[in-house]
This record gives structure tokens, C-alpha cells and sequence, in this order.
């Protein structure tokens, strides 16, 4: 059997315990898949003393995570430090100009530095891995990098973040508010105390940049993603929506349009009958659609340090096996810039909740305002009477751009009658 | 760029087509995602005039194909030609022992000789790549061997034959029997005019086959395979299923138990909330459970000639790339020989539908017989009252074991009162 791979893990959190675990646990399986052992050599992180339940005293220890990632005793170094700069870069760039391999399911960094960290990697001839940076357990980065590597990618979209999809869910079931559950997802562990990266779209944001990147060759974008996040879902929304036949996600969502690369997050409104709307929980779900394999779904758990830990492992098998593979699935001095598709232009159906004062001539004010931004009404629901009262209306629209709905939203905004600001969520067509 | 991969096509059908057509409308992209271009030399097939819409008069010609393995012009040799021997298998050995990469969708040839052909390609130095022959375009052979590798294999399930899926989906939808949905599936070409491989649960067996060889290290073991088609399953036990809050589903399941790996190819009754019961018509979906990653679920279409050509394309750039991963997933020289856990020792959950007379006393034969195989009932179901015709009686049990259920069955069948054959379906548990 080939010597050893030879590795450095920098960061000992969770995730890091879990790699840990996970190599000593199948140790022998994973030489017989990989060719050869998988061997930690060194660690580091930032207290040495911390108990994280694994005997560390078998490896070198370095308080200095980007001085281990330059000795000459390892092949290749595990980044799970974390953020879009600081130690984690410096750790990765480190790594690579002293020719080693890297892993890192650091999504932060390789959506802000993707394009500039493939290309020293690659210049460099080492690899750098990043399968657990993106929907956690889930083979998603192999699969759009090798096992959809035949085709032109049309359109990749997902559930990317399970915390959002936990939130959405159970207020779906349990009939309740937002902040509500929030609060019981931050007691259970679900949700960070400050929610802001998960629950406005930002994580989900820095997955899909990287999925747009393999799936249409193209640099890392991260500014070029439109995001909204779920604090405005509220209980009526999510009821009417399953009244019209759809379920509320926050999905990402990246397509090749006419005026270049549409990448956005944002809660949408899903059918029923798609795939994707039974996704449910802590779950995440991609789905890619290529000209030749038409559309695959890849669903699993998007998080936790085992999943991810696997995801980890996986890269380094690959790494131990030497394969090369462009970073981002065509080689990194050749991806494109592609223009961004402003979100002005996004063609789509709406759902609009309007609360409105129930008296006769309002319909006819808000139907003025769509009819004069061309906006084509699919169906519109007043439930109930209760005059001069304020009554939930909602209307779902046929086709129409962005910037005209967002027009006639604001003037209906300032309608008399309108009580609060409308309600808007996009209905993906799926 | 480094050398071209010169590409041997055997057997040009409409995969074969489909093949030839990809590596052509994609020529550029899949030049830089491989490193090198993919360029067919030959191609070999029965006919040589047939007209398959594409030019052949580039490539040389071969009425061997097994000739056309051997050729020194050749790098990596692509089987089409179908069927577990005959000149496939001469085929693809041909190109082993003269030292070529291997690709094959050849399920029925993999599951009858796979062990022995990955033993020779690997003792020979080259690969020997399968991923469309499981599951069409969805890479789940990928993600089994790599991107799960990190994971020891729990179980591995899924709808694995569209023909089955597109059947039953369509009986639950249209209320029609399956005769009357196989002749229309034969006639919009979903179905074979001998459709026994489909229906059978042959088809299924050899893709499940290969996912057990793939998740578990063990030698392809066909014949461990237990098998059972949707012949026997009625639109009246399909209107159960909704009625209990199943869906009747062909599964392939392959898991470990204390007796050894179970292989089974039968109709199951699966929970709606699992997210393979919403798998519809001609998809395919396969659902790994590993140790570290949880459930993971891959869903796309399992067969055609584009889907299929897009796994074909997958494995010839890793192939172009000089990937070395062993065949199914450890080294062929060290597949286990597992033992074959007994159907007769299968523990689960039954559904079973009786016709019988309705007059007082039978329920109680019935209760009898399973309190004698120290079956529990968790429900029963006889919907109205007819006396002294027959009416349907459903029954579902709790967990028992599956030769206490035939030994019941049998007994069961005999009574007087019971006017045909009981009807048994597994309940799978999810």
C-alpha cells in the first residue's frame, strides 16, 4: 500500500472532533477506499486544553494554524477555522504556496476569495476541496463538478440552509409566528443567537455563489446574489399558501437568463407537486437541470458535524487517490465573468397580500394600478366579509417583470384603504 | 492540452446515438473539464447502414466490436451492446486484457459477472466504469463510491425500474388496472412488448445488485437477490394504500442484518411522508443511509437515451483524467463474500388484503391463524357489510417475521370463507 496521506487539521470545533472521530473510527475502510491510510499528523486550534471528547496526544499541536500548514510532514491540510478572512485564508493560502492539498468547508471564504484561492490552487498544482462547504453531507459539489461534468447546466436551485427550512416548516405545522419559532429553534440549538447569517439569507447566499461557479463555470460572485431573507413570512402567508397549492422555502436560486447570471435567495412560493416542496425540516435539497440528464435532485442533511464530517472525509479520499479535478469544474484561469442579471428584470409570478379597509372600490384601485404596470391578474381572493374592517387580499399574477411589480406595489402601498405594506413572494416555477 | 482520449464506441442504439451526440454538441466544455478532448476514433455495431441520425464516416468502421478493443488506436472502450454475455462480455474483456479503460450501462452483464470483470480490470491496471447502468443519469454510483466513501453503508433502497414506477403511478391517477396501463405503456413505448424484465423486478434486481456490491464492499451477488414484480398488484389494493396513508412502490432494498444482507426486489408499501412515495412516473430515486451522513436521497430519470448518455460522458472524462477509484468501492481482490440473510427471516410490518364471504365466524378463523403464528394485528379494515357475498377485508400487523406470515397465509387461504389468493404487500419502513 502507498505511503500515507499525511494531514493537518486546523480548527477543532464540532465539525473538527467529527473528522477526527470519523478517521480513527473506519480507519481501515477508508485505506482500502482510499489506496491508502489517512493519517493525522498535526492539529491545531485555539485552546489546546479544551475537552472535545478525542486524545489529541497523539498529534503534533500547533498554536499557530498557518505555521502547520507549511511543515514539511503534511500532504495536506483540513480548514475548519472558519470566516471569509483572517486565520482561515492566511491558513489556506499558507497551505497552498507550500504545495499542499487543502479541504475546507469554509463557505465564507471561498465565496468572497473562490476565484483568487482555485487559481493560486491551481497554479500551484495542489488541490483545494470544498464538498462540506455546500448543503453539509450531501455529494452536491461532486455531482455538478463529475456526475453532471456531460452537461450544460441550465439551472441549479435549492433548499440551502436548514435552519430557515426548520423555521418554515414549523410554523407550517405547529400554526405558529416567526419570532416564535425562532426562539424554540435558538433554545434547541437550530439557530444561532444572532440568526442574521441564517435567517436573512446570507449562508444560503454564500452556497449558492459556489454552486453557480461549478455549474456555469464561472467566477465566484457572491455580490452578484440578489438576497431576502424570511423574517417577513408570517403565519397568513404561509396559510394561503397552502391554500393555493404551494409551501414557502427559501430557496437559491441560479439560471442562465438573456441578460446573464440570475442568482438569488429569497422565499418563494413552490408547488405542491415539486419535488423540492417536501423538503422538510432540517433537510437541504439541490436540484440541477442539464441538457442531457434533464433534472436530479440531491436531498439530505445539510448540516451537523457528522454529515459535514463525511463531506470532509470524502475530499480527503480524493485528495489520498491524487485526483484532479478544476476547482470549480472548469479549470480556474478559465472561468468566465459573467454579467449579472439585474433583478429588475426577473420574470415570475407574484403572491401579494394586501391588508386593506373592507369597503367597495378598493379592488377596483389596486386592479388600476396592476392593470397600468401591464400586470395580469391569475386570481384574487377576498375570504369573508367584514365592512370597514381590515381584511386580508391576496392576489397571484401570471408572468410579469420585477420592476413592474415592485411599481405598482409601491403606489398600491400608498393606496388609502392599504393598511400595511403588501406582502410580496415570488412563485417559482419549478 | 495533453493527448486526446481516442474513444471506441460498441453498439450504437439510442444511447449509443445519444453518446456520439454529446461528445460532438459539447466538444469544447468537455475539453476543458477533462483536460484533454474526448475523440471516438471507432465504432463498431450490427448494422452499418442503419440511419441513426448521425455521420459516421469519421470514425473507423468495425463489424468486430471485439476486434475494435484490441486496437492500439484505442484508449478506452465504451459497451452498449447489452445482454449479461455474448459479445459484450467478449467485448469488454478484450479491452481488459489489452490494457483499455472500460465504460458500460451493461446491468445485466455487471450483475452476473461483476466481481470476476472488476477483479480482471483492476489485476490489469485500467477502470472499469458503470454509472449508467444504475438509476440512468442520476450518479449515484459516484456518490456511493466517492462522495459517501467516508461512510459505512447502513442501507441503500430506491425505485430503480421508471417502467414499474410510471405503471403503478398511473394506476393510482387513472384508477385503471395494471393490464390495461402496461398495454398503454407498450404502446407509448415506456414498456417493452415483453415486458417481464420490468415487471418481473429483473431489471431492478440487477441495479440493486451493483448498489449492494458498491455500499456494502461485497462480491455482486445476483442471485442473493429476492425478487417479486407488480404483476399481482390491483388498483384495490393501490386504493388501500392512499386509504392507510401508503403508496405502493417497486422498491430495491439491500441492507445489513444479523443474518447477512438482505437483497429484495418487491412492491412496498411506503408512508407518504417518505420523501420516495412522492417519486412519480418514470423517475428514479435511491436513498443511501450511512453511519456519519444520515439519509441521503438522489432522484432523476433513470432511463433514455440522453439521461443515460450523460452518465456514459461522466465516466469517460473521470476515465480521460486517469481517476483510479476502485470498481465497487474497496479492491476488487477484497470483496467479502456476505452471506444471504433468508427472505424467510425478512422482519417487518404486512399488509394483506383477503376476499371473503362476509357471514359471521371468519374474522375470527382469520384472527386465529395469525394469533397461532404470534402475529398482532395493528389494524383491520372491512369497509360495510354484504352478507353472503365477498367483500374485501384489509389487514394490517405489526412486526413479524416473513415465515410466519406465509406459514399464516397459507393457512389463511385455505378457509372455506376466502374465495381467492390473499394479497401480501411489505410495509417498509421508511
Amino acid at each position: 500500500m502507498a505511503a500515507p496521506l499525511r494531514i493537518a487539521v486546523a480548527g477543532l470545533g464540532t465539525v473538527g472532533a467529527a473528522v477526527m472521530q470519523l478517521l480513527e473510527e473506519h480507519r481501515d475502510l477508508l485505506s482500502r477506499r482510499a489506496g491508502r491510510p489517512l493519517v493525522v499528523t498535526a492539529v491545531s486550534a485555539r485552546q489546546r486544553g479544551r475537552n472535545r471528547g478525542i486524545d489529541l496526544s497523539a498529534y503534533a499541536w500547533y498554536d499557530d494554524a498557518t505555521r502547520m500548514a507549511a511543515e514539511s510532514e503534511v500532504d495536506a491540510v483540513v480548514e475548519l477555522i472558519g470566516g471569509a478572512d483572517g486565520v482561515a485564508k492566511a491558513v489556506v493560502e499558507r497551505a497552498i504556496a507550500c504545495g499542499k492539498d487543502v479541504v475546507t468547508a469554509n463557505k465564507a471564504m471561498l465565496s468572497t476569495h473562490g476565484t483568487a484561492l482555485s487559481r493560486a490552487a491551481e497554479d500551484a498544482g495542489v488541490a483545494l476541496r470544498f464538498e462540506a462547504a455546500v448543503a453539509g453531507g450531501i455529494p452536491i459539489v461532486k455531482a455538478l463538478r463529475e456526475g453532471l461534468a456531460a452537461n450544460r447546466i441550465e439551472r441549479v436551485y435549492g433548499i440551502l440552509n436548514g435552519t430557515c427550512n426548520y423555521i418554515l416548516t414549523t410554523m407550517r405545522e405547529s400554526g405558529r409566528e416567526f419570532g416564535d419559532v425562532l426562539g424554540e429553534a435558538q433554545r434547541l440549538g437550530y439557530a444561532e443567537a444572532e440568526p442574521a447569517l441564517d435567517v436573512d439569507g446570507i449562508d444560503a447566499a454564500h452556497k449558492l455563489s459556489l454552486l453557480t461557479s461549478l455549474a456555469f463555470g464561472s467566477e465566484v460572485d457572491l455580490g452578484g446574489v440578489y438576497m431576502e431573507g424570511i423574517r417577513g413570512i408570517s403565519l397568513t402567508d404561509i396559510n394561503y399558501a397552502r391554500e393555493f397549492g404551494y409551501r414557502i422555502k427559501l430557496l437559491g436560486v441560479a439560471r442562465v437568463t438573456e441578460d446573464g447570471v440570475e442568482q438569488r435567495v429569497h422565499p418563494c412560493m413552490v408547488s405542491i407537486d415539486a419535488p423540492i416542496a417536501h423538503v422538510e425540516g432540517v433537510q437541504n435539497a439541490v436540484v440541477a437541470k442539464g441538457d442531457f440528464v434533464d433534472q436530479s435532485v440531491y436531498e439530505g442533511r445539510g448540516a451537523g458535524a457528522r454529515p459535514t464530517a463525511s463531506a470532509v472525509v470524502a475530499d480527503l479520499i480524493d485528495t489520498a487517490r491524487g485526483h484532479r479535478v478544476p476547482t470549480f469544474s472548469v479549470p480556474a484561469r478559465e472561468l468566465k465573468r459573467l454579467a449579472r442579471a439585474p433583478m429588475e428584470r426577473h420574470r415570475g409570478e407574484y403572491y401579494v397580500r394586501l391588508m386593506v379597509v373592507d369597503r367597495p372600490g378598493v379592488i377596483a384601485d389596486v386592479a388600476a394600478a396592476l392593470r397600468d404596470e401591464r400586470i395580469s391578474l391569475a386570481a384574487m381572493l377576498q375570504r369573508g366579509r367584514d365592512p370597514d374592517e381590515v381584511v386580508p387580499v391576496v392576489l397571484i399574477t401570471h408572468e410579469t417583470v420585477e420592476a413592474q411589480m415592485k411599481r405598482a406595489l409601491d403606489r398600491i402601498a400608498r393606496l388609502e384603504a392599504v393598511s400595511e405594506r403588501p406582502s410580496m413572494i415570488r412563485i417559482e416555477a419549478l
